[in-house]
Parts: structure tokens; C-alpha cells; sequence
């Protein structure tokens, strides 16, 4: 078999803190992986394109594979964008404002056909694809982090909403006279249940001298204290940690309740660093709050697992995206033949 | 035009206090009403069903229409229920358990197509097709009363959930320590906003000679106040019975602003008989809730808008949904000939 000429498709994951490009084959099989830092802000939009460009190309020469043998590519970002014309129309943390993205990118490797979605939608769709939520139907991922994203997919395909941007539910308000959270809003999720938020609470824990496993390890700077270590603390003993926590897995298990009651999916997939640095804890938290909230009626549908691609969720769903695409681009080719054929 | 003889089609809504059938042509011009109060659960399944019979036999013989002319019932039904088979799953109101009410009816009626559904999904679907949200494509019906339900339209048709059962907004918690629900879970929506709820408020205001104008009209008994009689307290000046009903509308509208952040629908239709008597109040207070919790991207496309249809909604959600199975057969029965006619 002569590898080196197959078919591939890339999937890029464009993450607040780096880039990953993963190149599959046409049946999905993984082939190889390429990962660079996102630059922040100050760049501009154009050098964090020559990021992206890099990222891609780089995937491409570190696994010997020919961009003559490139289908397409599948790009998950943060949003809101529009997913039909690939349009970035405003990421904050990247810099990209009405950011034509998917022709952007075409245009600099030969005309390729590039798909692009929302992040969140992605990894949904590559765990159900290939991961944690096979053989579901009414699907929502939860990927809490420094944001808190949710995944909807209904009769196995993304649901966008009216918007675009369906699945907010970092910003579900659960006290309108709660803390401020970065949307300007009170009381919403992510202003209790963010990675910042919940780095801040820890921070204190440590100046207080009340997390000592912890304190080894961080200071009292936010940005440094990563899943890992959290994790690390509460297996060495400091229990202060582990009821932060818990506390507010337990409030983002009120959410996935809540949306249970809404929605009633039949799979519920919960992923992102924290979860994968605590799998058992957060599924803990979370499936006893959907046993306390939900009714149950809906919950006993409501199967909750934890996600199972970890860094390759965004990239895999990004690559079946432009999969299907390029499928549909067959279909529509193949269509006027046979009505020229009819005639 | 021999208008005796036209073909039609009966939209029946089963509600808790009473029955109403609701003939129309088959462009869904309603053609007659027959309404009867709906028997307690003494009676048991038998006698409720006998009421069904009456009720649709009644709107036929009041409006002179032939039962030879009836092409099928649509019937909307508090749930759980399974819409696939019409088996009223339980209705603790009615006293139904795994009661086949599709079936019973169509063998009264000599073998009519009988479909059945949830309520609250009819009643968006009315509004959907003939109402407020006409032109809608991710539709939320709302509609307040003894229960809060909740009917989602995905691309407009009827989305159901893994269970069967989604759309339970009236069981959205909102606070884990708040009050108990007659589901049995703490701080659900119709814990504080259900009608029942807020009669209790407005009836110890009379107890207490804070609400004069609605004191001349009810007692204490929560049974006698109706929501026309708490729209005229508050138009004569009862300031504090506006307050209660607003502070619940408020929360009615938090839940909206939370179903917009996960959901991105286009049309929000609210209705049932409290919105109906108080009408500005409610859009007003949900209106503002929405600005206030829901992100700006998703709220901007959030048309929402009053219900039109009335006390006619279910059943004429109830007549599409059953001209729509009766469409499908026909393009069933057609599709075996055009098969055989290629042999």
C-alpha cells in the first residue's frame, strides 16, 4: 500500500492558548498531529493568520504528507461566526473581526474547499462521531474552561439556532443579582464556574494558608494554577480545594439539569481540561444534580459520559464537518449529470 | 356550494377543566365549537373517555356535519404520552395510565386516523402554522398557567427529546434551597410562578386588606381567582397584587432569557390565560428579562410575541398535526403503486 499518495482531510482546532492541526485519512484514521501557541491579540488579525497557515503546513510537512493529496479542511474556532460563509464576525481573544476565515485560508493552500464551525459545536460532533456520545441522537456537550461552552446536536446534526450561536450556556443566569460576569451580565454561570473564577477562589486559599498541597506547587497568580495541579491538591489532602470544586461542579450540574429539563437529550457529554484533570468528581457532581433537578422522566433518558477524543474532539468533528461537505459537493455534482441524462 | 357535504377534520383539547372540539375544513377554516367541562378523576378512565365521545360527537351534530365527512381527529393532551402510538403514558389529572387514547377514539368513530400530542406542542404548533409564529423556524411556546409548559419547534416541527417529554420549563430550577415543587424537587419555575402559587400570594393580600379591589370579587379560597379577576384588581389600583404578578412574570422571563442563551430561537410565543388578562404586563416584564439576561447576539434574533389564537390553539395545532399524518398516508399509499407501476 502506498501510504504516502493517500487522500487525506485536516481538521484545526484554534484554541485560546494554541493551535492544532490533525490530519486524517479519508476513512478518519488519524495520521498525524502538528501543535503551535496562538499569539495573542496584539498581533492583529494577519499575524494570527500566519499562525493558522503555519499550523497547517506544518501538519502537512512533519508527517510527509503532499498538499497535492489535501481534500479539504475543517476549522473550529471560537465565535460567534457565520458557519455557511466561513466569516469570523468577532473573537475577542484572537483579534479577528468579520475575518473571512475559510478564504482566507483556501486561497493560501490552492483553492481547497475549508469548512468552519464553532469550537464547542465541534467537539460535540467529533464525540459523537468518533468518541464519547456514539450512537446518541439529541446530543449536548459541555466543555467547561476559562469559558463555558455547550454543544447541541439534534437528530445527530449541529443545531445553530436562529443565531448562529445556540448553546450559551455559560451564560445562563442562575442569580440575576449574582456576581458580574464577562459578558457584563450578573449571575451567570461562567461568573461562578469559569477556570478564572474558580483559580481566584484557590488563589485566596492559597495566600490564607488553607491549601497547602496546592500551595507547593502555585502562587496567588491565577493564570498559573492548571487542572493538573488543582487535581494534584485535592488527591495530596487539601480538602478546602476539593469543596470549591465541588461546589461549583455541582452548580454546573444544575445547569446540565436545567437543560435536561429543556431539552431532554438522550446523551450528555461533558469534557475539557478541568473534567479530564477530574473525571470523577465533576460526573459525580453532575450526575447527582441531574438526579436531584431534572425530572425523572427525562433524566432515565439522559445517558452522561465523559468525553472520550480529549485534545483531538474539536479537530475530528472540524474533519467530518468538511467531510461531509465535500460528500454533499459529490451529491450536488453528481445531480445535474442525471438530469442531463433525463433530458 | 353543498357546504353539508364538505369533507373535515376535528382538533380536540383535552384541558384540565374542561374539553373543546373544534371542527375545520380541510384548509382549516373552523367551521363550529363544542365545549364541555371535563370530569375529575373519580370518575376514572372509562367516564373521562366517555366525555371525549360526547365532546366529538357533539361539535359534529351541533354544526350538522356528517361523521361520514370526518377524515380524522388530532387530540392535544397533557402528557406524558407517547405521540408515536397515542398511549396516554399518565395524566394524574384526568386519571389516565398507559390508557390507548388514539386508538379508543378511532374505534368509536368507525376507524378515523387518530393522532395524538402534548398540549402545550400543539398549542405552539397552532400558533406556529395559523397564529403568532407564523414565519417562525426555532419556535418557544410558553404558556403559564397551573403548570408552565413549554413547546420547542426545531426547523417547525414538534421536537420532543429523547423522552418524549422535552420543554418541561415550568421544572427549570432556579434555586436548589427555594421552595417545594409539586414534582417533589426544590425551587422549580412553577414552585414560585405557577398559578396556584401566586393565587396563595394574592389571597393572603386579601387576608391582610392589601388588595381592596380584588377583595371584592374573591375571597381566600385560590380556587375563585381567575386571571380576569386579577387583571381588574390591578387596573382598579391594587398596587400590591400588580407587584406580586410582576415579580412572577419577571421570573417567567428569566426562564425565557435562559431557554434564548441555550436555544437561539427566532420566535418566543407566550400565552395561556394569565398572559391573555394581563397581556402588556407579561410581555413587558419577560421583554425586559430578556435585554437583561440573555446575550445581546442571541436576543436580537428573539422575536417575542403574544399568543393570537386563544382558547383555539390546541385544537388547531391538534387538526394540522392530524392532516399532516393523514398527507403523509396518502404519499405512503401512492408510493407502493408508483413501485409496483415500475415492475
Amino acid at each position: 500500500m502506498a501510504k504516502a499518495n493517500k487522500k487525506f482531510i485536516i481538521g484545526l482546532d484554534i484554541g485560546g492558548t494554541k493551535l492544532m492541526a490533525l490530519a486524517v485519512s479519508e476513512k478518519f484514521k488519524p495520521l498525524g498531529r502538528f501543535r503551535i501557541k496562538t499569539r495573542g491579540k496584539k498581533g492583529g488579525g494577519g499575524s494570527q493568520f500566519d499562525r493558522v497557515v503555519e499550523c497547517i503546513a506544518g501538519v502537512m510537512t512533519e508527517n510527509k504528507l503532499s498538499p497535492a493529496d489535501l481534500l479539504g479542511i475543517g476549522v473550529g474556532s471560537p465565535g460567534p461566526l457565520n458557519p455557511e460563509t466561513g466569516v469570523i464576525i468577532d473573537t475577542p481573544n484572537i483579534g479577528w473581526k468579520n475575518f473571512p476565515l475559510a478564504d482566507k485560508i483556501s486561497a493560501k493552500f490552492k483553492g481547497v474547499p475549508v469548512a468552519v464551525d464553532n469550537d464547542v459545536n465541534l467537539g460535540t460532533y467529533g464525540e459523537y462521531h468518533f468518541g464519547a456520545a456514539r450512537g446518541g441522537r439529541h446530543v449536548f456537550g459541555m466543555f467547561p474552561g476559562t469559558g463555558i461552552g455547550g454543544g447541541i446536536l439534534i437528530d445527530g446534526r449541529i443545531y445553530r439556532g436562529a443565531s448562529g450561536a445556540a448553546g450559551e450556556v455559560g451564560h445562563v443566569v442562575l442569580d440575576p443579582a449574582g456576581p458580574l460576569c464577562g459578558c457584563g451580565h450578573r449571575g451567570c454561570l461562567e461568573a461562578y464556574a469559569g477556570r478564572l473564577v474558580i483559580a481566584g477562589q484557590l488563589a485566596a486559599l492559597v495566600l490564607r494558608d488553607q491549601a497547602p498541597e496546592l500551595a507547593e506547587e502555585v502562587g496567588s497568580d491565577i493564570r498559573d494554577i492548571r487542572s493538573g495541579q488543582i487535581a494534584d491538591s485535592i488527591d495530596g489532602g487539601d480538602r478546602l480545594v476539593e469543596q470549591v470544586v465541588r461546589r461549583e461542579a455541582a452548580r454546573i450540574g444544575l445547569v446540565v439539569a436545567n437543560v435536561v429539563n429543556i431539552l431532554s437529550p438522550d446523551t450528555i457529554v461533558l469534557g475539557g481540561g478541568l473534567v479530564e484533570a477530574m473525571t470523577r468528581l465533576f460526573m459525580d457532581e453532575v450526575a447527582r444534580a441531574v438526579r436531584r433537578h431534572a425530572l425523572p422522566f427525562l433524566a432515565k433518558f439522559a445517558n452522561l459520559v465523559p468525553a472520550k477524543l480529549g485534545d483531538d474532539a474539536v479537530a475530528m468533528g472540524a474533519a467530518k464537518l468538511i467531510a461531509e461537505r465535500l460528500d454533499a459537493r459529490k451529491a450536488g455534482n453528481a445531480d445535474p449529470k442525471r438530469a442531463r441524462a433525463k433530458k
